[in-house]
Protein backbone atom coordinates (compact mmCIF):
# COMPACT_ATOMS: atom_id res chain seq x y z
CA UNK A 1 0.00 0.00 0.00
CA UNK A 2 3.08 2.29 1.00
CA UNK A 3 4.54 1.62 -2.93
CA UNK A 4 1.32 2.10 -4.23
CA UNK A 5 0.92 5.93 -2.38
CA UNK A 6 4.53 6.35 -3.38
CA UNK A 7 4.03 5.76 -7.09
CA UNK A 8 0.56 7.77 -6.62
CA UNK A 9 2.56 10.77 -5.35
CA UNK A 10 5.77 10.49 -7.96
CA UNK A 11 2.92 9.99 -10.87
CA UNK A 12 1.11 13.81 -9.91
CA UNK A 13 4.19 15.13 -8.97
CA UNK A 14 5.94 14.12 -11.94
CA UNK A 15 4.08 16.52 -14.44
CA UNK A 16 4.96 19.61 -12.07
CA UNK A 17 8.80 18.59 -12.52
CA UNK A 18 8.64 18.69 -15.94
CA UNK A 19 6.64 21.49 -16.16
CA UNK A 20 9.25 23.52 -14.14
CA UNK A 21 12.42 22.19 -15.93
CA UNK A 22 10.14 23.48 -18.94
CA UNK A 23 9.60 26.77 -17.62
CA UNK A 24 13.72 27.13 -16.54
CA UNK A 25 14.46 26.30 -19.99
CA UNK A 26 12.24 28.69 -21.38
CA UNK A 27 13.66 31.33 -19.37
CA UNK A 28 17.06 30.61 -20.48
CA UNK A 29 16.18 30.41 -24.10
CA UNK A 30 14.59 34.04 -23.30
CA UNK A 31 18.45 35.03 -21.80
CA UNK A 32 20.02 33.33 -24.98
CA UNK A 33 17.89 35.32 -26.89
CA UNK A 34 18.72 38.50 -25.40
CA UNK A 35 22.64 37.92 -25.41
CA UNK A 36 21.90 37.64 -29.42
CA UNK A 37 20.17 40.75 -29.68
CA UNK A 38 21.97 42.73 -27.73
CA UNK A 39 25.04 41.66 -30.11
CA UNK A 40 22.80 42.69 -33.27
CA UNK A 41 22.07 45.84 -31.38
CA UNK A 42 25.53 46.98 -30.74
CA UNK A 43 26.69 45.88 -33.85
CA UNK A 44 23.72 47.82 -35.80
CA UNK A 45 25.06 50.91 -33.24
CA UNK A 46 28.95 50.17 -34.83
CA UNK A 47 30.09 49.41 -31.80
CA UNK A 48 32.01 46.08 -32.33
CA UNK A 49 33.56 45.67 -28.87
CA UNK A 50 29.73 45.47 -27.24
CA UNK A 51 29.13 42.90 -29.56
CA UNK A 52 31.63 40.59 -28.57
CA UNK A 53 30.23 41.09 -25.35
CA UNK A 54 28.44 37.99 -26.38
CA UNK A 55 31.59 35.72 -26.85
CA UNK A 56 33.55 34.53 -24.16
CA UNK A 57 36.41 36.26 -23.13
CA UNK A 58 38.59 33.69 -23.58
CA UNK A 59 42.00 31.89 -25.22
CA UNK A 60 39.43 29.04 -25.65
CA UNK A 61 36.96 30.54 -27.70
CA UNK A 62 36.75 29.51 -31.11
CA UNK A 63 35.10 30.80 -34.18
CA UNK A 64 34.97 29.35 -37.65
CA UNK A 65 34.17 30.92 -40.46
CA UNK A 66 34.96 29.75 -44.16
CA UNK A 67 36.36 26.54 -43.05
CA UNK A 68 39.39 28.85 -41.12
CA UNK A 69 39.64 28.80 -37.36
CA UNK A 70 40.25 31.62 -35.18
CA UNK A 71 41.40 31.38 -31.63
CA UNK A 72 40.84 33.12 -28.84
CA UNK A 73 38.76 35.89 -27.77
CA UNK A 74 40.99 39.12 -28.93
CA UNK A 75 42.15 37.38 -32.28
CA UNK A 76 38.32 37.33 -32.96
CA UNK A 77 38.03 40.95 -32.16
CA UNK A 78 41.03 42.07 -33.85
CA UNK A 79 39.58 40.34 -36.64
CA UNK A 80 36.25 41.60 -36.91
CA UNK A 81 37.82 45.49 -36.60
CA UNK A 82 39.70 44.76 -39.85
CA UNK A 83 37.11 42.94 -41.66
CA UNK A 84 34.33 45.79 -41.00
CA UNK A 85 35.99 49.08 -40.64
CA UNK A 86 33.68 50.80 -41.69
CA UNK A 87 29.72 51.47 -40.54
CA UNK A 88 29.38 50.63 -44.96
CA UNK A 89 30.76 47.45 -44.21
CA UNK A 90 28.73 46.83 -41.24
CA UNK A 91 25.70 47.30 -42.20
CA UNK A 92 22.63 46.35 -40.45
CA UNK A 93 22.82 42.66 -39.21
CA UNK A 94 19.34 40.75 -38.33
CA UNK A 95 19.41 37.18 -36.70
CA UNK A 96 16.40 34.94 -37.51
CA UNK A 97 14.72 31.52 -37.88
CA UNK A 98 16.75 30.96 -34.24
CA UNK A 99 16.32 27.92 -33.15
CA UNK A 100 17.70 27.69 -29.40
CA UNK A 101 18.07 24.09 -27.65
CA UNK A 102 19.25 23.56 -23.78
CA UNK A 103 21.42 20.41 -23.56
CA UNK A 104 22.16 21.12 -19.47
CA UNK A 105 21.65 23.83 -16.99
CA UNK A 106 24.92 25.38 -18.27
CA UNK A 107 24.87 24.56 -21.98
CA UNK A 108 22.67 24.89 -25.20
CA UNK A 109 23.41 25.07 -28.36
CA UNK A 110 21.58 27.53 -31.28
CA UNK A 111 20.99 27.57 -35.38
CA UNK A 112 20.11 30.76 -37.20
CA UNK A 113 20.16 32.74 -39.99
CA UNK A 114 22.26 36.04 -40.28
CA UNK A 115 22.03 38.53 -42.83
CA UNK A 116 23.53 41.66 -43.58
CA UNK A 117 21.55 44.74 -45.27
CA UNK A 118 24.29 46.53 -47.15
CA UNK A 119 24.46 49.30 -49.90
CA UNK A 120 25.63 46.98 -52.71
CA UNK A 121 25.34 43.32 -51.48
CA UNK A 122 22.79 41.25 -48.55
CA UNK A 123 25.46 38.56 -47.33
CA UNK A 124 23.71 35.91 -45.05
CA UNK A 125 23.91 32.31 -44.52
CA UNK A 126 23.71 29.98 -41.54
CA UNK A 127 25.24 30.18 -37.79
CA UNK A 128 25.80 27.39 -35.05
CA UNK A 129 26.27 28.25 -31.61
CA UNK A 130 27.73 27.01 -28.51
CA UNK A 131 26.64 28.81 -25.27
CA UNK A 132 27.90 27.96 -21.81
CA UNK A 133 25.88 30.04 -18.66
CA UNK A 134 28.46 31.81 -16.56
CA UNK A 135 28.45 33.45 -13.20
CA UNK A 136 27.88 37.05 -15.73
CA UNK A 137 25.48 35.10 -17.78
CA UNK A 138 25.54 32.76 -21.12
CA UNK A 139 28.51 33.33 -23.57
CA UNK A 140 29.01 32.24 -26.99
CA UNK A 141 31.70 29.81 -26.58
CA UNK A 142 32.07 27.94 -30.15
CA UNK A 143 30.48 30.03 -33.14
CA UNK A 144 30.34 28.24 -36.79
CA UNK A 145 29.28 30.37 -39.33
CA UNK A 146 28.92 29.70 -42.83
CA UNK A 147 28.12 32.32 -46.01
CA UNK A 148 25.19 31.78 -48.63
CA UNK B 1 36.14 21.04 15.66
CA UNK B 2 33.63 18.87 13.57
CA UNK B 3 33.25 21.90 10.84
CA UNK B 4 36.64 21.31 10.97
CA UNK B 5 37.14 18.21 10.06
CA UNK B 6 34.09 18.05 7.34
CA UNK B 7 36.04 21.10 5.49
CA UNK B 8 39.63 18.71 5.87
CA UNK B 9 37.32 15.86 4.66
CA UNK B 10 36.50 18.00 1.57
CA UNK B 11 39.46 19.10 0.84
CA UNK B 12 40.84 15.45 0.83
CA UNK B 13 38.30 14.12 -1.29
CA UNK B 14 38.47 17.05 -3.93
CA UNK B 15 41.01 16.24 -5.81
CA UNK B 16 39.75 12.55 -6.13
CA UNK B 17 36.02 13.77 -7.43
CA UNK B 18 37.68 16.00 -10.18
CA UNK B 19 40.59 13.09 -11.12
CA UNK B 20 37.11 10.80 -11.09
CA UNK B 21 35.50 13.31 -13.54
CA UNK B 22 38.29 13.77 -15.67
CA UNK B 23 38.56 10.16 -16.26
CA UNK B 24 34.89 9.76 -16.97
CA UNK B 25 35.09 12.47 -19.71
CA UNK B 26 38.29 10.83 -20.78
CA UNK B 27 36.37 7.60 -21.25
CA UNK B 28 33.67 9.78 -22.46
CA UNK B 29 35.71 11.36 -25.13
CA UNK B 30 37.23 7.67 -26.27
CA UNK B 31 33.46 6.41 -26.73
CA UNK B 32 32.70 10.19 -29.23
CA UNK B 33 35.95 9.47 -30.96
CA UNK B 34 35.18 5.66 -32.01
CA UNK B 35 31.61 7.01 -33.39
CA UNK B 36 33.61 8.96 -36.00
CA UNK B 37 36.12 6.82 -36.37
CA UNK B 38 33.52 3.58 -37.15
CA UNK B 39 32.05 6.59 -39.54
CA UNK B 40 35.04 7.15 -41.59
CA UNK B 41 35.50 2.86 -41.63
CA UNK B 42 31.77 2.85 -42.56
CA UNK B 43 32.58 5.38 -45.20
CA UNK B 44 35.69 4.00 -46.78
CA UNK B 45 33.99 0.48 -47.55
CA UNK B 46 31.15 2.76 -48.99
CA UNK B 47 28.34 2.17 -46.57
CA UNK B 48 26.84 5.13 -46.40
CA UNK B 49 24.43 3.31 -44.10
CA UNK B 50 26.79 2.36 -41.71
CA UNK B 51 28.27 5.65 -41.64
CA UNK B 52 24.29 7.48 -41.20
CA UNK B 53 24.80 5.14 -37.91
CA UNK B 54 26.85 8.11 -36.30
CA UNK B 55 23.69 10.11 -36.13
CA UNK B 56 20.42 10.92 -34.20
CA UNK B 57 17.86 8.30 -36.21
CA UNK B 58 15.56 11.55 -35.83
CA UNK B 59 13.05 13.98 -37.58
CA UNK B 60 14.94 16.47 -35.38
CA UNK B 61 18.52 15.73 -37.12
CA UNK B 62 19.53 19.08 -38.17
CA UNK B 63 22.29 18.75 -40.93
CA UNK B 64 23.92 22.53 -42.16
CA UNK B 65 26.28 21.98 -45.08
CA UNK B 66 26.63 25.49 -47.66
CA UNK B 67 24.09 27.11 -45.61
CA UNK B 68 21.52 24.64 -47.04
CA UNK B 69 19.79 23.22 -43.62
CA UNK B 70 18.75 19.44 -44.26
CA UNK B 71 16.45 18.21 -41.24
CA UNK B 72 16.09 14.28 -40.12
CA UNK B 73 17.72 11.38 -40.49
CA UNK B 74 16.20 9.93 -43.74
CA UNK B 75 16.14 13.07 -45.67
CA UNK B 76 20.10 13.28 -44.52
CA UNK B 77 20.44 9.72 -45.72
CA UNK B 78 18.98 10.09 -49.01
CA UNK B 79 21.03 13.20 -50.05
CA UNK B 80 24.29 11.23 -49.13
CA UNK B 81 23.35 8.37 -51.15
CA UNK B 82 22.32 10.80 -54.21
CA UNK B 83 25.42 13.42 -54.08
CA UNK B 84 27.77 9.88 -53.21
CA UNK B 85 25.96 7.57 -55.98
CA UNK B 86 29.51 6.09 -56.88
CA UNK B 87 32.83 4.74 -55.13
CA UNK B 88 35.14 7.39 -56.77
CA UNK B 89 32.41 10.39 -55.94
CA UNK B 90 33.32 9.02 -52.00
CA UNK B 91 36.38 8.75 -52.08
CA UNK B 92 38.40 8.35 -48.88
CA UNK B 93 37.49 10.06 -46.06
CA UNK B 94 39.62 10.95 -43.09
CA UNK B 95 38.56 12.99 -39.78
CA UNK B 96 41.73 14.77 -38.38
CA UNK B 97 42.23 17.39 -35.20
CA UNK B 98 39.70 16.62 -33.32
CA UNK B 99 38.57 18.62 -30.70
CA UNK B 100 36.02 17.00 -28.33
CA UNK B 101 34.68 18.99 -25.58
CA UNK B 102 32.21 17.57 -22.75
CA UNK B 103 29.32 20.11 -21.97
CA UNK B 104 27.33 17.62 -19.24
CA UNK B 105 27.06 13.84 -18.76
CA UNK B 106 25.31 13.30 -21.89
CA UNK B 107 26.04 16.46 -24.21
CA UNK B 108 29.46 17.26 -26.00
CA UNK B 109 30.65 18.73 -28.91
CA UNK B 110 33.17 18.08 -32.03
CA UNK B 111 35.41 20.48 -33.83
CA UNK B 112 37.38 18.66 -36.71
CA UNK B 113 38.70 18.69 -40.38
CA UNK B 114 37.32 16.36 -42.97
CA UNK B 115 39.20 15.74 -46.16
CA UNK B 116 38.22 13.52 -49.12
CA UNK B 117 40.88 11.84 -50.87
CA UNK B 118 39.49 11.80 -54.84
CA UNK B 119 40.91 10.86 -58.43
CA UNK B 120 40.57 14.27 -59.40
CA UNK B 121 40.15 16.49 -56.20
CA UNK B 122 40.23 17.03 -52.84
CA UNK B 123 37.70 18.51 -50.84
CA UNK B 124 37.83 19.94 -47.22
CA UNK B 125 36.77 21.93 -44.51
CA UNK B 126 35.82 22.54 -41.28
CA UNK B 127 33.02 20.61 -39.03
CA UNK B 128 31.05 21.19 -35.82
CA UNK B 129 29.07 18.52 -34.45
CA UNK B 130 26.90 18.33 -31.62
CA UNK B 131 26.39 14.87 -29.93
CA UNK B 132 23.89 13.56 -26.91
CA UNK B 133 24.41 10.65 -24.87
CA UNK B 134 21.39 8.14 -26.24
CA UNK B 135 21.24 4.10 -23.99
CA UNK B 136 22.74 3.26 -26.87
CA UNK B 137 25.33 5.46 -26.97
CA UNK B 138 26.61 8.90 -28.56
CA UNK B 139 25.09 10.03 -31.48
CA UNK B 140 25.41 13.51 -33.95
CA UNK B 141 21.88 15.71 -33.40
CA UNK B 142 23.71 18.42 -35.38
CA UNK B 143 26.09 18.61 -38.02
CA UNK B 144 27.56 21.93 -39.29
CA UNK B 145 30.13 21.12 -42.11
CA UNK B 146 31.98 23.53 -43.99
CA UNK B 147 33.73 23.34 -47.31
CA UNK B 148 37.44 25.09 -47.49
Amino acid sequence: MKRTARILTLCLLLPYAVLSQDKGNVQERQHINQVLAHQAEAWNHGDIEGYMQGYWKSDSLLFTSGSKIQRGWRATFEKYKKSYDTKAKMGTLKFSELEITILSPNSAWVLGHWELTRKDDLPGGVFTLILRKFPDGWKVIHDHTSSR
